[in-house]
């Protein structure tokens, strides 16, 4: 295990995901899940997120418009939660997932406005 | 018809995709294609492209990362053409195609580094 | 935007989806999804469905295949709704589902027979 | 093995996809295909396609649709052809692949109307 | 219908996805979905798990691979289940569903962790 | 950089894709790809298949399934070769390929078999 990238990608995976959301990854830890979180961290996180050639605003636009894709539509909303996180308003997630639709097909993008709107609704909550 | 935004998506697609590309596919215009190609300049380059609350190099990371999901890969060439034209570096679509990996799959990822490198050479010898 | 072909989407829409459907819609309308509750007005129910070269039926038929590809089942179940109100029996339903089930695999299969089920029986509820 | 099955498969799929297209494919029987083919046959044009309760041309959509959605773009020209032998117009063919553009996305049309364009040229050209 | 292989396929249904599961699907038989039942055992576990040149484990490993991949997570569990019964152990499905995430992608991965564990969880309590 | 991970992934990298394919991809190496290619056989390679809980041939019969479904067909028929490599014959990789048509469906199994048909005689050819 390369500790150093697995650390980078530990700090990026809690600002993007939130400490919530990690802390209750990292306390469902079994013997049947552990070491894929490890992978998970580690590459994902660590080798993609930890280049910084892209800006983490940047990086949660691609990955709203591959998950939307994928049709992993929980990932999506905790990728709707990230985009947040990164600093993009509700109107440019808006324009994401306009573009998303006219490319991957209207049902899709129907699909990711209702998956959208609890995680935009919460957040503007908060905000007040 | 929307002439306006249909207008609009004309100046963009010209922008993005290149006169090249455009002027091809107006001379190819048929029975068969003709309103096609109309809905394809006023909904995906007006209505989408058209909307600037996204950078125009953001447009291009997100097309990326959903075009290659979809596996559209003639389509994915167009756009790394574009993101090129939209100001990304080589650098920074490496690092596109990184992310596309981790998130589509390594199989995916091969396939992109595949089509995207001769469009990049391409255009690292046209800048010499 | 082009009135005209939204008032016909708009029109369509309400034929096929069913008044319930899109009152709903309506009423939930927000900043964050009213441009795009135009877009599938225009676009999909006005450009594609306004275009009377293919019939109601044929229509439904052709989205029932391509959405349970993609995968979308809460917008399948829409379209199963929508094929019944475009005229299809159970029973063309029931031929169309196996088709999908031999081109898109059996898992694609199962899943559709197991979303458009309740729908049917609600369909035959009411009839009576 | 389904004798009165296998045979009203085969005999179907000679009028929808062509006597030249199913000779060329039993001219190629090898250990390595030949149960797939006898499955083809059998599974596919015998019991999807054998049963009336849906038109021919409404199959041929439906089989556009799916195939489109699926990328799978030989298969799918070789259903351009055999939409045309069922009896859809070029013009009803072009309608359907605008729905398809907007139901999966202006990549996937794209896509279809570069692949469908000569496979309706070259009947065009028989037809004169 | 081909009797024979109809009968192997209900044979080796029973024993990869149990008589539970078997029993609800053939007592939920309707005029919808009875010939599509019968495709599904006739096809599916007669033709393809029937022919005996694989050993189930393998015909469990590809499967969970493809049905992962098609994003059908209802037929997933059904077919985590299917691997137990068929042998394979809870740390063997771990590394089957690690390599899913390397190809597939890791929101796949995800997904298949989040489904496969209650029902590895529901097989290690009915084993004490 | 896990230099024991990445030496074990390009071991197995060598011994399953062929030193032919691998020596062309080192050959190959650019600014472009160089750290992709690091990836994949750090992660691909090293992670996934350098665990040995599951046998070389199940890892070759899960990989057909997905990139199958997948449609990375070029990578596809990389692993076609690739289980050749790990023990598979025609007849089992036949089998495998049956079952992929019915579980992802009847084009996806005929893409399939056009692709692998040329590896598989070119291996009957090589062995004589």
């Amino acid at each position: 295990m390369d500790q150093k990238v697995y650390d980078t990608g530990m700090k990026i995976r809690r600002q993007v995901a939130g400490d919530a959301y990690v802390d209750k990854a990292m306390a469902n830890l079994t013997d049947f899940n552990r070491d894929f979180q490890r992978i998970v961290t580690q590459y994902c996180w660590g080798e993609a997120w930890g280049d910084d050639t892209l800006k983490r605003r940047e990086r949660s636009i691609l990955n709203l418009g591959m998950i939307a894709c994928l049709g992993r539509m929980e990932e999506f909303q905790t990728h709707v939660r990230g985009a947040l996180n990164n600093g993009l308003t509700p109107n440019e997630i808006r324009a994401v997932l306009t573009q998303i639709a006219v490319y991957c097909g209207i049902p899709a993008g129907v699909d990711c406005f209702r998956h959208a709107r609890p995680i935009i609704e919460e957040y503007e909550k908060a905000k007040k």
